[in-house]
């Protein structure tokens, strides 16, 4: 008989972001003339550059000839932008990478996903609570995460950020064999520095431990001492996967493009993942776009990366001034320094959703209910800079009003 | 500790392909002035139509602009081309499909390996043999295939296609519930009747089983009586998933665009697989690229499908040649009418990899060895009428020569 993968049923709730987006959708059908501001999502409004927009308009006219046309790419991705993204960790990172450590992907959420499939049997995971859902949904999903007891999943060790460690925990005390890190971090915006990361790397490397880093947001990274990448902590290539995103610099949430870096020498199962990962590939996956390839060529030059850099100071000026305002009305606010996140206690201890309903009610601005990343998240909300300068500021003074 | 996923070690082989493209390169690298021929991928060589490759350009030249540029879309793919596609099934299929019934993906490749981790346990499997890797490769890989044991994974009921039942084998003489069937059929070319899919259908509704049904190669059918879609069938709705690609329709192999069709109401497990797929494509994926996506929606215009039925139309000129002029040498053809692919007997019962390097060293053309395609494919090999007109002729030239 067929059985579904009963594993789904463990999965605690419905994915956060749809669950946000009917709750929203239920308000506006109620009230369409009402306008709503979103400070919700991490879902980018800067439109593409130029320079990138130009390559993808290229490659389109060249694939309508004959002699241009390309059937399949590479699953693996292309091996011009493998090059180009070996050369960029070059500039700053420890040890060079090789060219079949870097996969290319059609976005970090997929590879988050799909990484968890490499592994099987009762390893031991720590996950960052407050984090991204998706880490702790692909355990569930994958068989991976235990049973769920209250809001916990009895094999998953949570490390907690608070404001005591500023949202960046410390190395559990007990083993683990695999560890999901996020900096900077979403949704709380706060990051790790190099002491704290090498804490990791080394405990990682004497247990044969692997670190799958989330580096998404490093793009946002605006002091020079924070690492943007585990590359620049000597020995991360031999416990660290990195997954990397073009979504924010390029504004490419709907065109798709990633890359995920599979060290050769991972020093955990003798250095097999880079090869099952590689196989994994090759027999479930296609290759990204290759117009979104072409468009991610163009960004690695200086003209792309000098326009799609506009794109993260224009955010990050918002977030700065969403965290300013938000601590002018008394509220505390963590992290939107080096990521476009700012997390906000709730006033009065409220609770997430209930401050979600509240505040798109009473001001019509969607913000995340910060239970939505995790237990530990409760009683906060993450504000985003991610909206037009323009829907930011007439937020910001909804909010105002709400909170006079 | 950490363990890797078994499963992959009980992977019989490297995936076909790319072994096929390691000889390849191994023998271009010893004989760089070589012209090879590719009659072996399935992969397109007409270039993008106009009124796609427009539609695309449009996109990209919007999405320069504050206004128009769109962030993430629907994970589950853009509302208006999967009301494109319902409306496309509709004219032919025996009942309507619901907009919440059609998810789009970026390919067929992806799918078909991720429907597998719907189910979980204990079940009977069928698959044809030979078959594209994919459906053996996601079951071994899920590990719901079994010990291999000789050239067999014992969980996996093979549907022998042979010269006797012209490659369309019936239904087993054993309870099974997941079937995977492809038609027309990938390698052998061959095609199933009405009456030779109801007879799954019914079987299926029966048993509460579902069939994966893989229908990549419709649109090049050209015999009006052979079903397009297994909905066609009365029931199918009731236990079919179908998975659908417009790769070779609209020369998209590298721009990747396809979808999946899960009935809300399949009797299995019940009727739950459409919501634990919305799940799992929620939580792991943020849509196929929108670019493609509107590449997919003017291909739905009258212009844009007139346009690329015409891609077909060449193919299956390149098809029929080849099958002709390889009967004319005497070898046992089959396929070739209403699909791309030519599956001809190899001479002399050559095993296929030792013909693959013959006629590689001999002629300089690429075919893909039957093998490839499991135990059952041994001593055949595939022509694919893929290649332009002008490779293809030159080609069966060189085949001529050998075999005179």
């Amino acid at each position: 008989m067929l059985t579904p993968n009963i594993n789904y049923k463990s999965l605690s709730q419905s994915y956060l972001f749809p669950e946000m987006k009917r709750r929203v959708n239920l308000f506006t059908s109620k009230y369409p003339n009402i306008h709503i501001y979103n400070l919700g999502e991490g879902d980018t409004t800067q439109p593409i550059s130029q320079t990138v927009a130009n390559a993808m308009v290229a490659h389109v006219e060249a694939m309508k000839n004959k002699k241009a046309f390309m059937g399949y790419g590479d699953p693996l991705g292309s091996i011009n932008l493998r090059a180009l993204i070996k050369d960029f960790y070059n500039d700053f990172i420890n040890k060079p990478l090789d060219i079949s450590e870097i996969f290319i992907s059609d976005g970090a959420k997929a590879d988050l996903f799909n990484l968890q499939t490499l592994f099987q049997g009762k390893m031991k995971v720590a996950v960052q609570s407050p984090s991204y859902p998706v880490y702790i949904d692909s355990l569930v999903i994958n068989g991976n995460a235990g049973r769920l007891k209250g809001h916990s999943y009895e094999n998953i060790t949570y490390l907690i950020g608070n404001p005591e460690n500023n949202f960046s925990p410390p190395l559990p005390n007990k083993k683990i064999d695999l560890f999901y890190l996020c900096y900077p971090n979403n949704p709380t915006g706060t990051t790790a520095n190099r002491e704290q990361l090498k804490e990791y790397v080394d405990y990682a490397i004497e247990n044969k431990a692997i670190i799958i880093y989330d580096a998404v947001y490093s793009w946002f990274i605006q002091d020079s001492k924070i690492p943007q990448s585990i590359y620049e902590i000597p020995g991360a290539n031999k416990c660290a996967i990195e997954v990397q995103s073009l979504s924010k610099l390029a504004s490419f949430p709907s065109i798709r493009l990633g890359w995920t870096v599979v060290p050769n020498n991972l020093l955990a199962v003798k250095g097999q993942i880079n090869a099952i990962w590689k196989r994994r590939q090759q027999t479930s996956f296609n290759g990204a776009s290759i117009i979104s390839q072409a468009g991610a060529i163009a960004l690695f030059s200086k003209q792309g990366l000098e326009e799609n850099k506009k794109h993260i100071l224009y955010y990050m000026e918002n977030t700065l001034l969403i965290k300013k305002t938000c601590q002018g009305l008394g509220l505390t606010c963590y992290g939107g320094e080096n990521a476009p996140y700012v997390w906000i206690k709730t006033p009065n201890g409220m609770g997430s959703w209930d401050f979600f309903e509240m505040l798109l009610k009473k001001s019509h601005i969607i913000c995340t209910p910060g239970v939505g990343f995790g237990e530990s998240g409760d009683g906060f909300f993450r504000l985003s800079g991610f909206s037009t300068k323009e829907e930011t500021s007439e937020a910001l003074k909804e909010m105002v009003k709400l909170f006079s």
